[in-house]
């Protein structure tokens, strides 16, 4: 049994989060936070797999690979630190050198993450200013976290928190969580910044292993503009505070474990689709019937990141005949003349395609359903078992005007 | 010596033209128009890779392949007649049967092309009505190629037609073309609808290795919005009334007139990328020192395509980590460390990455740069000899209006 909480990343017993407004290119706003276990955590990560890393990817993915004592983690909004060359690493050393300071932990205890603009350096002066502010501030309430997940947005409307509970061998376990992302989201691996911590016990292998599961089907599946970021970075901390006997790779539970970090990161998914730059629909993809599951993958993406598709969602426009298309074009072979189509939604469902062909279909619900703030369109593809789901958003005005103006 | 001289489908000899409303969809303008040569051609062509075929794809495409001795070609635009069925078949069945009666020739004559809307069948008997009353309009002028040109635009803004001419074996010998796409435009294979016609004489199996020769370096590299369209065809008919010495696979002639159809098909796509839905600038980039000619055009694509780089271009905002982002994504290793890229245009030149890292640029000079009509962005990876070229456009406010509102 698996309980939604209010809660965000100081939901796990031992964790403290902080914030502050350093400065590093935002004014009047917060632009740093701090998250803090009292005891060094087990960690996993997966980060992006774009050629062009950012210098905290680099930084973390080194540490993490070296099951590095991780006790803290602190974030900066604005700038990406990428592009930047030795002088971005050198940052990343330095915070996380002035972070070991303030809380007398090893120098690889301390994960460094960053977003913003790409190809402007940190001024480190104010990052590390950033650090030593935020310590004092440290507070385990449910008011420090949401201020952490408000800190580290960026073109995001709305912050990302999700927390879950559940019991593993007659201890309370959760799973607190937020993330960051909107726009530069698409991607192959995790999806910008998401940080979650837990207080349950389990196995460093066990973690990533979980992780690495539950990626695929949950970050990996959101799409907002097809362009996959150089600062993604997804991790886990778990600092075994919940006392629960300890979990391994396999077994009940590890699977309930999986199933919380599962849920945990489907709902930030979804948050992040939703909160799309300038979206105004969270617009879901299920295919049905496909083949193979790599097959199923391959058409929810294309056609949840087709822009001529994003366009009619913002429409409202039942422009059935962009779906097929975009199917088409997915590089999957498949028979069309055997392919249904339904846009679905609270307001109901109708079918736009049926065997392939266009019928005439029901335009005023139709309307109705693509009024809905979110919006799904299944395709039935009726050739195999395998199922797929992809989230993101329409294409609007906004979007455009959001990146267009972005940098200045 | 290739010439280009002003003309559409009608300069090589022997093609003569028309156009009509036939009020297939649209109404008060032109919406059909009609090629005819005085004798049978020689015909090559290339369709969409989708796996969701227009039925005037598959309707042609069985023509081409079977070596039919065709003298008409008709199109019309406002539907696209695809994810239509056996009854869109039977349309081009009717269609061509119609132009067939008309003109005397056989009935597999006749190619029949469509753009539009995805998903509504089309009026057969205004398409069968517009063919008859085409055939006493037609004529070989000048006037008479533009005209067919602006019958065959969708959401296109201005009619693409370019013509050049050369010779061979003492014959003038001249190719005439014109194209319709705007949006719906990823051409894998060749793009939307492209018509050239030539009085060259020409073997058919040189004619076809000419045009695949071609188009993986013209067409294929053409993105508006990354969305492969259901009806892309590109085709060249061929009358050998220029009375040349047949021209085969190989040798001079050959070389010439693939030559020839190389700049008649590069202007096409130029002129394609820059009437892109709501586009403001002719956004080209340039990719060299690639380590294969596949690389280069995979990190082209990739960095034309992204929506943030699309959106920056609109902003002339010289946000040069997004072009390296997108290079990053691609799929593509590379040495990001050892990466430039500039910004050009008829205003200058500025170095906005190097050697992975951004430097200080001016930035008045880049806003310049940006400022111009034609923008190119030149990619140098600094690992190899290949180069690519694609061409797109900037994703705009006016792309997302197009698009929302299109169907209605």
């Amino acid at each position: 049994m698996i309980k939604l909480i209010d809660g965000g990343v100081t939901a796990p017993k031992g964790f403290s989060a902080a914030h502050t407004a350093a400065g590093i290119k935002y004014e009047g706003r917060t632009d740093m936070a701090m998250i803090y276990s009292e005891v060094p955590c087990v960690t996993a990560a997966t980060f992006t797999t774009n050629v062009v890393k950012a210098a905290p990817v680099l930084f973390d993915k080194k540490l993490v690979d070296e099951s590095a004592p991780i006790q803290a983690v602190v974030c900066n909004a604005g700038i990406a630190n990428a592009c930047t060359g030795k002088e971005g690493y050198d940052c990343c050393e330095k915070s996380a050198k002035a972070a070991a300071e303030v809380f007398g932990i090893p120098e690889n205890g301390t994960l460094v993450t960053s977003t913003g603009v790409i190809g402007m350096q940190i001024p480190v002066d104010k990052f590390v200013a950033g650090v030593k502010a935020m310590k004092p501030e440290l507070k385990d309430s449910r008011e420090a976290a949401h201020d952490a997940a408000l800190a580290i947005m960026t073109t995001d409307t709305v912050p990302k928190e999700v927390a879950v509970e559940f019991e593993i061998g007659g201890k309370t376990v959760k799973i607190g969580a937020m993330c960051k992302g909107s726009g530069m989201i698409h991607p192959n691996m995790c999806t910008m910044l998401g940080f979650i911590m837990t207080d349950a016990a389990i196995e460093k292998k066990a973690l990533q292993k979980a992780l690495s599961e539950v990626i695929p089907d949950t970050f990996n599946m959101v799409s907002v503009d097809g362009d996959t970021s150089t600062n993604d970075t997804c991790m886990v901390l778990a600092n075994g505070l919940a006392e629960n006997p300890v979990i391994t790779e396999s077994g009940e539970d590890f699977e309930l474990f999986k199933k919380g970090l599962f849920i945990v990161n489907e709902k930030m998914a979804r948050m992040m689709a939703s909160d799309g730059e300038g979206a105004t629909h969270l617009y879901e993809v299920v295919i049905n019937g496909a083949k193979d599951k790599a097959s199923a993958v391959v058409l929810a993406k294309s056609v949840v990141s087709s822009s001529l598709c994003k366009a009619a969602i913002y429409g409202k426009d039942a422009n059935c005949g962009r779906f097929m298309c975009a199917l088409g074009y997915s590089g999957i072979q498949f028979d069309p003349e055997i392919v249904d189509i339904y846009f679905e939604s609270k307001a109901g469902s109708v079918a736009v395609i049926q065997h392939g062909v266009a019928p005439l279909f029901d335009e005023d619900l139709a309307l109705a359903i693509l009024s809905e703030q979110e919006v799904t369109v299944r395709c039935e593809m009726n050739c195999g078992e395998a199922t797929a789901t992809a989230w993101g958003c329409d294409l609007t005005y906004d979007y455009v005007k959001i990146n267009a103006d972005y940098r200045s």
